[in-house]
């Protein structure tokens, strides 16, 4: 095991997610807490980190820790603005916020990014950026990053150039808890592939999302989608919806190739989508977000 | 005050809506109790319906009563397969079933219909299409009928030719009500004229409702949306969807003409997109379902 150089916490809505990180990269040991920033008051935020990673600081001492996603958003520890797009980790590096914790241990926050151009209003992340640095940005490339909020990111000349939000997992989410379109899924949730790539057929067949989801009633009313397949049906519907826009959008063209990454649960449903629309996938490495946080910390170094 | 000749039921999910009905066909009283199928049991529709009409039946004595939605549904009191389009009073008079009621009056339920053109699966309606007929079916006309299931149908040649289903005002309710894109929305809710046409506005620009629906957080971070406006502004983009989506569907081209029927409390928001998308609008009657069950009525007495 090679000695611990680092700590890289992933500080979202609902959770904290912390790496302990070899001279090398590597992945020494995790954790992961339910201490989310939507758990935490407002100065909450130090004792909690201080508690969380205690055993790492026992064990190696001081070590630099890098903070990023949500926890530098409006409700989180400090607010840092973003960063805005052409952007690479050079220009993040320049966006970071410096703290020193008690044990004297430096605290980096990572910024998010924005898109100036995207219409109607500026589009903003807070973590997947540092995703996509991890990832490269020695070639260009889309980036797919599925998630509740995925996003659609291009890189080109060594930066993020621009991206995109679909709201995918938040509609699937609301549609399968809330909704009476898709009341009489089975519970607990049955996952079958082929009603799930009969959802993406009829997305691709059909961009009147509105009328499209209805289906998930009359289909059951037409005996021709049972329980079982309702839920998987649903879930290709909806991410067929976000091939079919994010295509129309101008992301990508049947015959191109993307990059898939992150770790949402997601991926083979993204990599199955994506052949339906003709797209062509690469996957990312596993560790993209511990090497866009180093990446970015060293930038800061520099 | 005209003689009541008959009693029209409007008996759906969450509520049961009674008219008396006079010799002209005039509302001559009104009652809705909440007494939908949803909270009704096998075997206790009957003993509920007596009951809500009991007064009516006291002064005027035995009438013919004609029922109609949700409760001849499969979760209803008699299920009643769809009359498939295309379908006028007498195809639907034709799938009427009947039974007496205990006091020797007549119950006459009227079936729903359905569209086994409409792709993926067969379209089905039960209320709306009654609604159609009694706007009338002797004009060929496009018409919407607002709602949690908005519908659009279309009367050719004195029959109903075919209908399509968008799941709008679930959508909407879903989103304000249980997502993180629109939470932050102010209570009790505001409306915003200004806001709802912004909203339209957008979802005539873009058609990738997956990422638009983004634009309610953005806005806010942005500082070009408040809480105020963020209801309003959701409604417009997801009514704008509809609007857009139906559009492409072929219902109508700018500049052609609409009639809408129905009183969902959303006839004024149906008004502006269609001004917005450039498709005039008729108002049909207030009293349409009553014409129609009357005129189905009529139907099955030649």
């Amino acid at each position: 095991m090679g000695h611990a150089a680092s700590i890289v916490v992933d500080w979202g809505t609902t959770s904290l997610k912390a790496a302990l990180v070899g001279n090398d990269g590597e992945e020494l040991d995790s954790l992961e807490t339910p201490q989310g920033i939507s758990s935490l008051g407002k100065g909450d935020h130090e004792a909690a980190l201080m508690k969380a990673i205690a055993p790492w600081f026992s064990a190696h001492g001081a070590l630099p820790v890098v903070a990023l996603g949500m926890i530098t958003s409006r409700n989180g520890w400090v607010e840092i603005p973003y960063v805005p797009c052409p952007a690479g980790s050079a220009e993040l590096a320049r966006g970071t916020v410096r703290m020193v914790l008690p044990n004297g241990s430096e605290l980096v926050l990572l910024p998010g990014l924005t898109d100036p151009a995207r219409r109607p209003f500026p589009d903003v992340m807070r973590g997947e950026e540092t995703q996509v640095v991890g990832h490269g940005l020695d070639h260009d490339a889309t980036v797919i990053i599925p998630g509740t909020h995925s996003k659609w990111a291009k890189v080109k000349a060594g930066r993020i150039k621009g991206f995109q939000t679909f709201v995918t997992g938040e509609i699937f989410a609301l549609l399968l808890n809330h909704s009476f379109i898709a009341r009489g899924a089975t519970q607990p949730p049955v996952n079958d592939l082929e009603a799930y790539r009969w959802g993406l057929d009829e997305a691709k067949n059909s961009g009147a999302m509105l009328s499209l989801l209805f289906s998930a009633r009359t289909g059951g009313l037409a005996g021709k989608l049972s329980a079982d397949q309702l839920r998987s049906y649903v879930h290709g519907m909806v991410i067929g919806q976000e091939f079919r826009q994010a295509r129309e959008a101008g992301w990508y063209s049947a015959g191109d190739e993307a990059t898939i990454v992150g770790n949402d649960g997601l991926n083979d449903l993204y990599v199955i989508a994506a052949e339906v629309f003709g797209l062509g996938i690469a996957m990312g490495a596993d560790d993209v977000l511990t090497r866009g946080a180093m990446d970015v910390l060293r930038q800061t170094l520099s």
